[in-house]
């Protein structure tokens, strides 16, 4: 299955997709939708569900994933995050792409083994399980690249025991 | 000018469209756009910016104002309204309409002439100041034509000031 990640955000949107069987992973494309400055809201908003639109058209994921919106620490940053978030869960059924959703927990865990790992850790993770030589450039793709890889490893465990998602 | 007022949410969004002066307002067209229940948040949120599209392609307001975001009251609500203020943001940009941002109070003080007026009596206010026969219906579209109308007067304040806007 090919999975679209995406790390949601006004400024920058990281994106990540995978072809993944479940348990390996390969890496097809990741980057970051960096909007510009000098724009409205609105138009950085449009500019965010242009490129979502691209990449889904360019890439044909069977299913995306998001991270549930959280608002633990700086409430302004959250509403203007679910800002995107609603272009992009609105771009991602415009597709008619299957969409999940995870909460933080959910994607350190599965793709650290522990819950509270930092960023440095999940993006050590997100490297070797896809056996990239290199490193990733980019915090927001590989945030992305988890999200995918949270979404592929729960599916196929959920098909797998036959539950119905 | 015409101008189109929205009031955001995810289940129900009020629009309200009037011709102004600044002055003299005339009622174009109002209502609710209501998604269903049954969808997805992702395909509740297609759903607005669909029909927000269609409400600027039918009307071709000269500039559209919505209210600020606010989160006094509960934080989970104002987070899901924020998606849905995204894609409406996302669908006038692209319709390439000016847009207005007011807080509650600056509607509020400007239709009423009272920053801590309820909604009856905005209704009541917005009804006489568009010399409607018959009461609006809903207090969606009510709020919509109260922002609508708050964007209208305060336009064409500034432009005889000489403030550019």
């Amino acid at each position: 299955m090919r999975v679209l990640g995406i790390d949601c955000g006004c400024e920058r949107t990281g994106y990540g997709l995978i072809d993944s069987d479940g348990r390996a992973h390969r890496l097809i494309s990741a980057g970051v939708i960096v909007t510009s400055p000098k724009n409205s809201l609105a138009e950085r908003l449009r500019e965010i569900a242009h490129a979502v639109g691209e990449i889904v058209r360019a890439h044909a994921p069977d299913s995306a994933a998001v991270e549930e919106v959280f608002y633990a620490q700086n409430v302004k940053t959250a509403l203007r995050l679910a800002h995107a978030r609603g272009v992009i869960l609105c771009a991602i059924a415009e597709a008619g792409v299957p969409l999940g959703e995870y909460s933080p927990l959910q994607i350190k865990n599965t793709v650290v083994g522990y819950g509270r790992a930092d960023k440095a850790q999940v993006k050590l993770m997100v490297r070797s399980l896809l056996h990239l030589e290199n490193e990733i450039a980019s915090e927001d793709a590989s945030d992305a690249l988890a999200v995918a890889i949270c979404h592929a490893t729960t599916s196929v465990s959920l098909a797998r025991m036959g539950a119905v998602r």
